[in-house]
Protein backbone atom coordinates (compact mmCIF):
# COMPACT_ATOMS: atom_id res chain seq x y z
CA UNK A 1 0.00 0.00 0.00
CA UNK A 2 1.06 3.54 -0.39
CA UNK A 3 2.43 5.76 2.36
CA UNK A 4 -0.07 8.58 3.62
CA UNK A 5 1.14 11.16 6.11
CA UNK A 6 -1.64 12.16 7.96
CA UNK A 7 0.02 15.55 10.39
CA UNK A 8 -1.30 17.40 13.19
CA UNK A 9 -0.55 20.83 13.88
CA UNK A 10 -1.71 23.09 16.95
CA UNK A 11 -1.80 26.93 18.28
CA UNK A 12 2.15 26.75 18.87
CA UNK A 13 2.62 26.71 15.03
CA UNK A 14 -0.37 28.79 14.09
CA UNK A 15 0.38 31.59 16.30
CA UNK A 16 4.03 32.18 14.89
CA UNK A 17 4.30 33.64 11.57
CA UNK A 18 7.72 32.67 10.97
CA UNK A 19 7.28 28.87 12.22
CA UNK A 20 4.07 28.54 10.42
CA UNK A 21 5.72 29.92 7.17
CA UNK A 22 8.49 27.17 7.02
CA UNK A 23 6.43 24.48 8.39
CA UNK A 24 3.93 25.04 5.32
CA UNK A 25 7.09 25.10 3.39
CA UNK A 26 8.46 21.74 4.56
CA UNK A 27 4.92 20.25 4.63
CA UNK A 28 4.59 21.23 0.70
CA UNK A 29 7.55 19.39 -0.02
CA UNK A 30 6.28 16.00 1.25
CA UNK A 31 6.61 14.10 -2.03
CA UNK A 32 3.47 11.40 -0.81
CA UNK A 33 0.24 11.55 -0.32
CA UNK A 34 -0.87 13.78 2.96
CA UNK A 35 -3.81 15.31 4.57
CA UNK A 36 -3.58 18.35 7.21
CA UNK A 37 -5.33 18.86 9.91
CA UNK A 38 -5.43 22.01 12.28
CA UNK A 39 -6.52 23.93 15.09
CA UNK A 40 -7.24 27.52 15.89
CA UNK A 41 -5.08 29.06 17.90
CA UNK A 42 -4.94 32.51 19.86
CA UNK A 43 -6.72 34.51 17.26
CA UNK A 44 -10.05 32.41 17.91
CA UNK A 45 -9.90 34.07 21.48
CA UNK A 46 -8.48 37.65 20.32
CA UNK A 47 -11.56 38.00 18.03
CA UNK A 48 -14.22 36.77 20.61
CA UNK A 49 -12.68 39.61 23.12
CA UNK A 50 -12.80 42.37 20.08
CA UNK A 51 -16.27 41.26 19.81
CA UNK A 52 -17.31 40.30 23.34
CA UNK A 53 -18.12 36.77 22.90
CA UNK A 54 -17.30 35.13 26.67
CA UNK A 55 -15.47 32.29 27.11
CA UNK A 56 -17.40 29.57 28.89
CA UNK A 57 -15.58 26.79 30.37
CA UNK A 58 -17.32 23.71 32.68
CA UNK A 59 -14.61 21.26 33.85
CA UNK A 60 -11.52 22.91 32.26
CA UNK A 61 -13.60 22.35 28.52
CA UNK A 62 -14.91 25.10 26.67
CA UNK A 63 -18.06 25.12 26.08
CA UNK A 64 -19.46 25.84 22.18
CA UNK A 65 -22.69 28.31 22.48
CA UNK A 66 -24.31 29.51 19.37
CA UNK A 67 -22.07 33.08 19.29
CA UNK A 68 -18.71 30.89 19.79
CA UNK A 69 -19.77 28.19 16.96
CA UNK A 70 -20.09 31.36 14.29
CA UNK A 71 -16.60 32.78 15.91
CA UNK A 72 -15.11 29.21 15.22
CA UNK A 73 -16.58 28.63 11.92
CA UNK A 74 -15.47 31.54 10.97
CA UNK A 75 -12.12 31.53 12.55
CA UNK A 76 -11.61 28.18 12.10
CA UNK A 77 -13.13 27.48 8.56
CA UNK A 78 -12.25 30.69 6.95
CA UNK A 79 -9.38 32.99 7.78
CA UNK A 80 -7.10 30.43 9.21
CA UNK A 81 -8.23 27.43 6.95
CA UNK A 82 -7.88 30.00 3.89
CA UNK A 83 -4.64 31.44 4.78
CA UNK A 84 -3.03 28.09 4.95
CA UNK A 85 -4.42 27.30 1.88
CA UNK A 86 -3.38 30.13 -0.32
CA UNK A 87 0.33 29.85 0.79
CA UNK A 88 0.24 26.09 0.40
CA UNK A 89 -0.94 27.30 -3.00
CA UNK A 90 2.28 29.27 -3.49
CA UNK A 91 4.53 25.91 -3.04
CA UNK A 92 2.69 24.23 -5.68
CA UNK A 93 0.63 21.92 -3.17
CA UNK A 94 -2.46 21.60 -4.81
CA UNK A 95 -4.20 22.19 -1.27
CA UNK A 96 -8.39 22.05 -0.64
CA UNK A 97 -9.45 23.43 2.80
CA UNK A 98 -12.50 21.71 4.18
CA UNK A 99 -14.39 21.14 7.33
CA UNK A 100 -16.41 17.60 7.83
CA UNK A 101 -19.38 19.41 6.34
CA UNK A 102 -17.55 19.98 2.95
CA UNK A 103 -18.32 16.59 0.64
CA UNK A 104 -19.94 15.21 4.02
CA UNK A 105 -16.73 14.31 5.24
CA UNK A 106 -17.18 13.95 8.44
CA UNK A 107 -20.65 13.23 9.62
CA UNK A 108 -20.91 14.15 13.33
CA UNK A 109 -23.27 13.36 16.28
CA UNK A 110 -24.22 16.38 18.57
CA UNK A 111 -22.66 15.45 22.40
CA UNK A 112 -25.59 14.80 23.60
CA UNK A 113 -26.66 16.43 27.04
CA UNK A 114 -25.56 15.17 30.44
CA UNK A 115 -24.17 16.71 33.03
CA UNK A 116 -22.99 19.54 31.25
CA UNK A 117 -24.57 21.15 27.72
CA UNK A 118 -21.14 21.66 25.81
CA UNK A 119 -23.38 23.21 23.00
CA UNK A 120 -22.14 22.78 19.24
CA UNK A 121 -20.00 20.00 19.88
CA UNK A 122 -19.99 17.47 17.19
CA UNK A 123 -18.86 13.62 18.27
CA UNK A 124 -17.27 11.46 16.13
CA UNK A 125 -16.25 7.98 14.87
CA UNK A 126 -14.49 5.80 12.27
CA UNK A 127 -17.97 5.46 11.13
CA UNK A 128 -18.03 8.83 10.49
CA UNK A 129 -15.61 9.55 8.15
CA UNK A 130 -16.41 9.89 4.11
CA UNK A 131 -13.25 7.76 3.07
CA UNK A 132 -14.28 7.02 -0.38
CA UNK A 133 -13.76 10.87 -1.39
CA UNK A 134 -10.98 11.45 0.24
CA UNK A 135 -9.48 8.69 -1.12
CA UNK A 136 -10.64 10.26 -4.35
CA UNK A 137 -9.59 13.70 -3.63
CA UNK A 138 -6.03 11.93 -2.54
CA UNK A 139 -5.79 10.19 -6.18
CA UNK A 140 -6.37 13.53 -7.84
CA UNK A 141 -3.34 15.35 -5.82
CA UNK A 142 -5.77 17.42 -3.94
CA UNK A 143 -4.64 17.65 -0.32
CA UNK A 144 -7.21 17.98 2.10
CA UNK A 145 -6.19 20.64 4.93
CA UNK A 146 -9.00 20.39 7.52
CA UNK A 147 -10.45 22.84 10.01
CA UNK A 148 -11.56 21.36 13.55
CA UNK A 149 -15.34 21.70 12.43
CA UNK A 150 -17.83 18.98 11.55
CA UNK A 151 -21.63 19.03 11.34
CA UNK A 152 -24.79 16.91 11.99
CA UNK A 153 -28.62 17.93 11.46
CA UNK A 154 -27.69 21.43 9.47
CA UNK A 155 -26.05 22.69 11.67
CA UNK A 156 -21.58 22.67 11.43
CA UNK A 157 -20.15 21.57 14.81
CA UNK A 158 -16.56 22.28 16.86
CA UNK A 159 -14.58 19.16 16.81
CA UNK A 160 -11.70 18.58 18.89
CA UNK A 161 -8.86 18.48 16.16
CA UNK A 162 -6.91 15.34 17.46
CA UNK A 163 -9.79 13.14 17.15
CA UNK A 164 -10.15 14.40 13.41
CA UNK A 165 -6.46 13.36 12.92
CA UNK A 166 -7.24 9.96 14.61
CA UNK A 167 -10.39 9.76 13.11
CA UNK A 168 -9.03 10.56 9.51
CA UNK A 169 -6.02 7.60 9.96
CA UNK A 170 -8.04 4.77 11.41
CA UNK A 171 -10.42 5.33 8.27
CA UNK A 172 -7.93 5.70 5.79
CA UNK A 173 -5.73 2.86 7.04
CA UNK A 174 -7.73 0.69 4.73
CA UNK A 175 -6.13 2.08 1.79
CA UNK A 176 -2.77 3.36 2.89
CA UNK A 177 0.15 2.44 5.06
CA UNK A 178 -0.52 6.00 7.63
CA UNK A 179 2.17 7.48 9.39
CA UNK A 180 -0.04 9.77 11.83
CA UNK A 181 2.33 12.81 13.00
CA UNK A 182 1.30 14.91 15.93
CA UNK A 183 3.18 17.51 16.32
CA UNK A 184 3.51 19.13 20.14
CA UNK A 185 5.62 21.35 21.79
CA UNK A 186 8.28 19.03 22.60
CA UNK A 187 10.95 16.89 20.53
CA UNK A 188 9.08 13.93 21.22
CA UNK A 189 7.99 11.93 24.23
CA UNK A 190 10.67 12.16 26.77
CA UNK A 191 11.69 9.66 29.43
CA UNK A 192 12.83 12.28 31.47
CA UNK A 193 10.49 15.55 31.29
CA UNK A 194 12.93 17.87 32.02
CA UNK A 195 15.87 16.59 29.60
CA UNK A 196 14.69 17.24 25.89
CA UNK A 197 17.60 15.15 24.65
CA UNK A 198 16.01 11.76 26.38
CA UNK A 199 13.59 11.05 23.69
CA UNK A 200 12.09 7.92 23.47
CA UNK A 201 12.82 7.14 19.58
CA UNK A 202 10.62 4.16 19.18
CA UNK A 203 7.82 2.45 21.63
CA UNK A 204 6.09 -0.43 20.81
CA UNK A 205 3.34 -1.48 23.15
CA UNK A 206 5.16 -4.23 25.18
CA UNK A 207 7.64 -1.35 25.78
CA UNK A 208 5.10 1.03 26.79
CA UNK A 209 3.33 -0.92 29.24
CA UNK A 210 6.31 -1.88 30.75
CA UNK A 211 7.23 2.29 31.16
CA UNK A 212 3.74 2.90 32.41
CA UNK A 213 3.86 0.23 35.10
CA UNK A 214 7.31 2.07 36.25
CA UNK A 215 5.04 5.46 36.06
CA UNK A 216 7.92 6.75 34.25
CA UNK A 217 5.33 9.10 31.74
CA UNK A 218 4.43 12.66 32.39
CA UNK A 219 0.66 13.03 33.24
CA UNK A 220 0.24 15.82 30.36
CA UNK A 221 1.22 12.84 27.73
CA UNK A 222 -0.36 10.28 28.89
CA UNK A 223 -3.75 10.55 26.59
CA UNK A 224 -1.67 11.56 23.85
CA UNK A 225 -0.21 7.99 24.54
CA UNK A 226 -3.73 6.78 24.85
CA UNK A 227 -4.65 8.27 21.68
CA UNK A 228 -1.46 7.08 19.79
CA UNK A 229 -2.21 3.30 21.04
CA UNK A 230 -5.55 3.16 20.36
CA UNK A 231 -5.02 4.21 16.75
CA UNK A 232 -2.15 2.18 16.54
CA UNK A 233 -4.37 -1.31 17.49
CA UNK A 234 -7.33 0.17 14.95
CA UNK A 235 -5.08 -0.43 11.84
CA UNK A 236 -2.57 2.97 11.63
CA UNK A 237 0.89 1.50 10.92
CA UNK A 238 2.90 4.08 12.75
CA UNK A 239 1.99 6.73 14.97
CA UNK A 240 4.57 9.76 15.62
CA UNK A 241 4.77 12.60 18.51
CA UNK A 242 6.98 15.27 17.80
CA UNK A 243 8.16 18.91 17.20
CA UNK A 244 6.84 20.71 14.21
CA UNK A 245 10.29 22.43 13.17
CA UNK A 246 11.62 18.02 12.20
CA UNK A 247 8.80 17.44 10.09
CA UNK A 248 10.65 16.89 7.60
CA UNK A 249 13.01 14.34 9.52
CA UNK A 250 9.45 12.86 10.44
CA UNK A 251 8.36 11.98 7.58
CA UNK A 252 11.63 10.10 6.45
CA UNK A 253 13.22 6.83 8.10
CA UNK A 254 15.46 9.28 10.37
CA UNK A 255 12.65 10.43 12.70
CA UNK A 256 13.85 12.66 15.35
CA UNK A 257 10.52 12.38 17.46
CA UNK A 258 8.56 9.57 18.94
CA UNK A 259 7.83 6.26 16.84
CA UNK A 260 4.98 4.14 17.23
CA UNK A 261 3.89 1.25 16.47
CA UNK A 262 2.74 -1.85 17.51
CA UNK A 263 5.52 -4.17 18.11
CA UNK B 1 -23.81 17.29 -22.95
CA UNK B 2 -25.30 17.17 -19.63
CA UNK B 3 -26.85 20.18 -18.04
CA UNK B 4 -24.96 22.06 -15.79
CA UNK B 5 -26.78 24.81 -13.96
CA UNK B 6 -24.47 27.47 -12.23
CA UNK B 7 -26.54 29.34 -9.77
CA UNK B 8 -25.43 33.15 -8.30
CA UNK B 9 -27.32 34.44 -5.35
CA UNK B 10 -26.84 37.85 -3.48
CA UNK B 11 -27.20 39.57 -0.30
CA UNK B 12 -31.01 39.88 -0.76
CA UNK B 13 -31.36 36.08 -0.09
CA UNK B 14 -28.42 35.72 1.99
CA UNK B 15 -29.24 38.53 4.68
CA UNK B 16 -33.12 36.60 5.07
CA UNK B 17 -32.95 33.30 7.04
CA UNK B 18 -36.43 32.38 5.75
CA UNK B 19 -36.24 33.03 2.39
CA UNK B 20 -32.41 31.23 2.27
CA UNK B 21 -33.42 27.83 3.69
CA UNK B 22 -36.35 28.02 1.05
CA UNK B 23 -33.81 28.72 -1.97
CA UNK B 24 -31.59 26.01 0.02
CA UNK B 25 -34.37 23.32 -0.34
CA UNK B 26 -35.25 24.30 -3.75
CA UNK B 27 -31.53 24.18 -4.66
CA UNK B 28 -30.78 20.93 -3.18
CA UNK B 29 -33.80 19.15 -5.14
CA UNK B 30 -32.54 20.32 -8.74
CA UNK B 31 -31.79 17.09 -10.46
CA UNK B 32 -28.75 17.66 -12.41
CA UNK B 33 -25.15 18.78 -11.87
CA UNK B 34 -25.39 22.61 -10.50
CA UNK B 35 -22.89 24.99 -8.78
CA UNK B 36 -23.78 27.66 -6.47
CA UNK B 37 -21.66 31.09 -5.86
CA UNK B 38 -22.44 33.18 -3.47
CA UNK B 39 -22.13 37.06 -2.13
CA UNK B 40 -21.46 38.25 1.15
CA UNK B 41 -24.70 40.03 2.40
CA UNK B 42 -25.01 42.70 5.20
CA UNK B 43 -23.04 40.51 7.66
CA UNK B 44 -19.72 41.45 6.96
CA UNK B 45 -20.51 45.28 6.43
CA UNK B 46 -21.97 44.66 10.40
CA UNK B 47 -19.27 42.69 11.86
CA UNK B 48 -16.73 44.64 10.11
CA UNK B 49 -18.23 47.32 12.08
CA UNK B 50 -18.14 45.83 15.36
CA UNK B 51 -14.14 45.23 14.95
CA UNK B 52 -13.70 48.89 13.85
CA UNK B 53 -13.04 48.27 10.33
CA UNK B 54 -13.45 50.81 8.37
CA UNK B 55 -15.13 50.49 4.63
CA UNK B 56 -13.10 52.53 2.33
CA UNK B 57 -14.69 53.56 -0.77
CA UNK B 58 -13.22 55.12 -4.33
CA UNK B 59 -15.38 55.94 -6.45
CA UNK B 60 -18.28 53.77 -5.26
CA UNK B 61 -15.83 50.57 -5.03
CA UNK B 62 -15.23 49.11 -2.00
CA UNK B 63 -11.00 49.05 -1.55
CA UNK B 64 -9.98 45.65 0.05
CA UNK B 65 -6.72 46.51 2.62
CA UNK B 66 -5.54 43.98 4.73
CA UNK B 67 -7.94 43.87 7.68
CA UNK B 68 -10.94 44.19 5.09
CA UNK B 69 -9.15 40.99 3.45
CA UNK B 70 -9.31 39.34 6.81
CA UNK B 71 -12.84 40.16 7.68
CA UNK B 72 -13.88 38.78 4.17
CA UNK B 73 -12.19 35.87 4.16
CA UNK B 74 -13.69 34.73 7.42
CA UNK B 75 -17.27 35.65 6.56
CA UNK B 76 -17.66 34.91 2.98
CA UNK B 77 -15.08 32.09 2.75
CA UNK B 78 -15.92 30.86 6.75
CA UNK B 79 -19.32 31.63 8.00
CA UNK B 80 -21.79 32.46 5.31
CA UNK B 81 -20.39 28.90 3.10
CA UNK B 82 -20.03 26.78 6.00
CA UNK B 83 -23.36 27.64 7.06
CA UNK B 84 -24.75 27.01 3.48
CA UNK B 85 -22.86 24.02 3.09
CA UNK B 86 -24.24 22.40 6.88
CA UNK B 87 -27.62 23.49 5.67
CA UNK B 88 -27.80 21.82 1.80
CA UNK B 89 -26.09 18.95 3.76
CA UNK B 90 -29.34 18.47 5.47
CA UNK B 91 -31.06 18.29 2.37
CA UNK B 92 -28.86 15.11 1.09
CA UNK B 93 -26.87 17.64 -1.51
CA UNK B 94 -23.41 17.07 -1.18
CA UNK B 95 -22.17 20.20 -0.99
CA UNK B 96 -18.75 21.32 -0.94
CA UNK B 97 -17.53 24.71 -0.03
CA UNK B 98 -15.11 26.31 -1.89
CA UNK B 99 -12.83 29.37 -2.54
CA UNK B 100 -10.75 29.75 -5.77
CA UNK B 101 -7.83 28.81 -3.72
CA UNK B 102 -9.08 25.55 -2.56
CA UNK B 103 -7.57 22.96 -4.88
CA UNK B 104 -6.34 26.22 -7.11
CA UNK B 105 -9.80 26.17 -8.40
CA UNK B 106 -9.62 29.80 -9.45
CA UNK B 107 -6.27 31.41 -10.03
CA UNK B 108 -6.49 35.02 -10.00
CA UNK B 109 -4.37 37.90 -10.64
CA UNK B 110 -3.96 40.83 -8.48
CA UNK B 111 -5.51 43.83 -9.81
CA UNK B 112 -2.66 46.04 -11.16
CA UNK B 113 -2.17 49.54 -9.43
CA UNK B 114 -3.76 51.95 -11.63
CA UNK B 115 -5.36 55.17 -10.58
CA UNK B 116 -6.49 53.38 -7.69
CA UNK B 117 -5.05 50.38 -5.64
CA UNK B 118 -8.26 48.19 -5.00
CA UNK B 119 -5.71 46.36 -2.66
CA UNK B 120 -6.24 42.80 -2.33
CA UNK B 121 -8.88 42.36 -5.48
CA UNK B 122 -8.56 39.39 -7.59
CA UNK B 123 -9.07 39.65 -11.30
CA UNK B 124 -9.87 36.22 -13.47
CA UNK B 125 -10.76 34.78 -16.60
CA UNK B 126 -11.51 31.98 -17.99
CA UNK B 127 -7.96 30.77 -18.39
CA UNK B 128 -7.85 30.95 -14.63
CA UNK B 129 -10.60 28.18 -13.83
CA UNK B 130 -9.20 24.42 -12.91
CA UNK B 131 -12.21 22.62 -15.01
CA UNK B 132 -10.98 19.39 -14.86
CA UNK B 133 -11.11 19.54 -10.84
CA UNK B 134 -14.58 20.99 -10.98
CA UNK B 135 -15.44 18.09 -13.68
CA UNK B 136 -14.04 15.63 -11.31
CA UNK B 137 -16.25 16.59 -8.46
CA UNK B 138 -19.13 16.97 -10.33
CA UNK B 139 -18.79 13.62 -11.38
CA UNK B 140 -18.28 12.36 -7.63
CA UNK B 141 -21.70 14.00 -7.37
CA UNK B 142 -19.97 16.59 -5.40
CA UNK B 143 -21.76 19.90 -5.79
CA UNK B 144 -19.11 23.13 -5.51
CA UNK B 145 -20.41 26.08 -3.53
CA UNK B 146 -18.11 29.24 -4.09
CA UNK B 147 -17.28 32.08 -1.90
CA UNK B 148 -16.35 34.37 -3.58
CA UNK B 149 -12.45 35.08 -3.12
CA UNK B 150 -9.65 33.80 -5.50
CA UNK B 151 -6.28 33.47 -4.89
CA UNK B 152 -2.77 34.35 -6.55
CA UNK B 153 0.76 34.88 -4.44
CA UNK B 154 0.22 32.71 -1.43
CA UNK B 155 -2.85 35.32 -0.37
CA UNK B 156 -6.65 35.50 -0.87
CA UNK B 157 -8.20 37.92 -2.80
CA UNK B 158 -11.94 39.42 -2.84
CA UNK B 159 -13.76 38.76 -6.11
CA UNK B 160 -16.75 39.90 -7.65
CA UNK B 161 -18.98 36.88 -7.31
CA UNK B 162 -20.93 38.13 -10.90
CA UNK B 163 -17.49 37.43 -12.50
CA UNK B 164 -16.80 34.37 -10.91
CA UNK B 165 -20.43 33.07 -11.86
CA UNK B 166 -19.88 34.17 -15.51
CA UNK B 167 -16.02 32.70 -15.43
CA UNK B 168 -16.93 29.31 -14.31
CA UNK B 169 -20.17 28.92 -16.96
CA UNK B 170 -17.93 29.67 -19.70
CA UNK B 171 -14.91 27.68 -18.60
CA UNK B 172 -17.49 24.73 -17.93
CA UNK B 173 -19.25 24.91 -21.37
CA UNK B 174 -16.91 22.49 -22.98
CA UNK B 175 -17.98 20.00 -20.63
CA UNK B 176 -21.66 20.75 -19.92
CA UNK B 177 -24.82 22.59 -22.05
CA UNK B 178 -24.66 25.53 -19.31
CA UNK B 179 -27.42 27.40 -18.21
CA UNK B 180 -26.19 30.47 -15.90
CA UNK B 181 -28.48 31.92 -13.34
CA UNK B 182 -27.92 35.20 -11.87
CA UNK B 183 -31.35 35.48 -9.23
CA UNK B 184 -31.24 39.36 -8.42
CA UNK B 185 -34.30 41.20 -6.99
CA UNK B 186 -36.84 40.98 -9.80
CA UNK B 187 -38.93 39.18 -11.75
CA UNK B 188 -36.95 39.10 -14.67
CA UNK B 189 -35.44 42.15 -17.26
CA UNK B 190 -38.74 43.89 -17.32
CA UNK B 191 -39.73 45.75 -20.24
CA UNK B 192 -41.41 48.25 -18.82
CA UNK B 193 -38.89 49.07 -15.15
CA UNK B 194 -42.18 49.98 -13.18
CA UNK B 195 -44.59 46.98 -14.48
CA UNK B 196 -43.15 43.75 -12.42
CA UNK B 197 -45.49 42.10 -14.93
CA UNK B 198 -43.46 42.85 -17.95
CA UNK B 199 -41.33 40.12 -18.02
CA UNK B 200 -39.53 39.48 -21.31
CA UNK B 201 -39.44 35.64 -21.22
CA UNK B 202 -36.70 35.37 -24.01
CA UNK B 203 -34.35 37.72 -25.16
CA UNK B 204 -31.80 36.87 -28.35
CA UNK B 205 -29.00 38.39 -29.41
CA UNK B 206 -30.96 40.67 -32.62
CA UNK B 207 -34.03 41.49 -29.85
CA UNK B 208 -31.31 43.04 -27.30
CA UNK B 209 -30.04 44.97 -30.13
CA UNK B 210 -33.04 46.66 -31.42
CA UNK B 211 -34.48 47.38 -27.59
CA UNK B 212 -30.78 48.31 -26.83
CA UNK B 213 -31.51 50.86 -29.87
CA UNK B 214 -34.68 52.16 -29.04
CA UNK B 215 -33.54 52.75 -25.26
CA UNK B 216 -35.73 50.51 -23.60
CA UNK B 217 -33.56 49.25 -20.88
CA UNK B 218 -33.33 50.50 -17.83
CA UNK B 219 -29.72 51.82 -16.70
CA UNK B 220 -29.28 49.39 -13.89
CA UNK B 221 -29.88 46.04 -15.66
CA UNK B 222 -27.65 46.91 -18.85
CA UNK B 223 -24.16 45.91 -16.84
CA UNK B 224 -25.89 42.40 -16.29
CA UNK B 225 -27.37 42.32 -19.96
CA UNK B 226 -23.96 42.73 -21.46
CA UNK B 227 -22.35 40.26 -18.77
CA UNK B 228 -24.66 37.82 -19.90
CA UNK B 229 -24.55 38.69 -24.12
CA UNK B 230 -20.57 37.55 -23.46
CA UNK B 231 -20.93 34.59 -21.61
CA UNK B 232 -23.50 33.21 -24.76
CA UNK B 233 -21.13 34.41 -27.04
CA UNK B 234 -18.41 32.65 -25.82
CA UNK B 235 -20.16 29.19 -25.20
CA UNK B 236 -22.57 29.27 -22.34
CA UNK B 237 -25.90 27.78 -23.79
CA UNK B 238 -28.11 30.17 -21.56
CA UNK B 239 -28.40 32.52 -19.21
CA UNK B 240 -31.40 33.38 -17.27
CA UNK B 241 -31.65 36.60 -15.13
CA UNK B 242 -34.63 36.16 -12.19
CA UNK B 243 -35.94 36.06 -8.73
CA UNK B 244 -34.95 33.72 -5.91
CA UNK B 245 -38.09 32.50 -5.34
CA UNK B 246 -39.02 31.01 -9.01
CA UNK B 247 -35.27 28.33 -9.06
CA UNK B 248 -37.47 25.22 -9.47
CA UNK B 249 -39.34 27.12 -12.53
CA UNK B 250 -35.54 28.47 -14.09
CA UNK B 251 -34.25 25.18 -13.76
CA UNK B 252 -37.34 23.45 -16.15
CA UNK B 253 -38.57 23.93 -18.87
CA UNK B 254 -41.33 26.97 -17.75
CA UNK B 255 -39.03 29.87 -16.97
CA UNK B 256 -40.46 32.72 -15.08
CA UNK B 257 -37.40 34.85 -15.90
CA UNK B 258 -35.50 36.14 -18.70
CA UNK B 259 -34.13 32.81 -20.76
CA UNK B 260 -31.39 34.60 -22.83
CA UNK B 261 -30.12 32.63 -25.63
CA UNK B 262 -27.58 33.18 -28.54
CA UNK B 263 -30.91 32.78 -31.45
Amino acid sequence: MNKLYIIKIGGNVLDDEPSLKKFLKDFASIQAPKILIHGGGKIATKLGDQLGIQSNYVKGRRVTDAETLDLVTMVYGGLVNKQIVAQLQEWHCNAMGVTGADGNLIKAVKRPVGETDFGFVGDITTDSVNSTLLYFLLKQNVIPIFAPLTHANGTMLNTNADTIASVLAISLSKHFDVRLIFCFEKTGVLQDVKDEKSVITNLNKSTYLKLLKEGSFHDGILPKLENAFNAIESGVKEVLIGEHTNLLANTSYETKGTLITLS
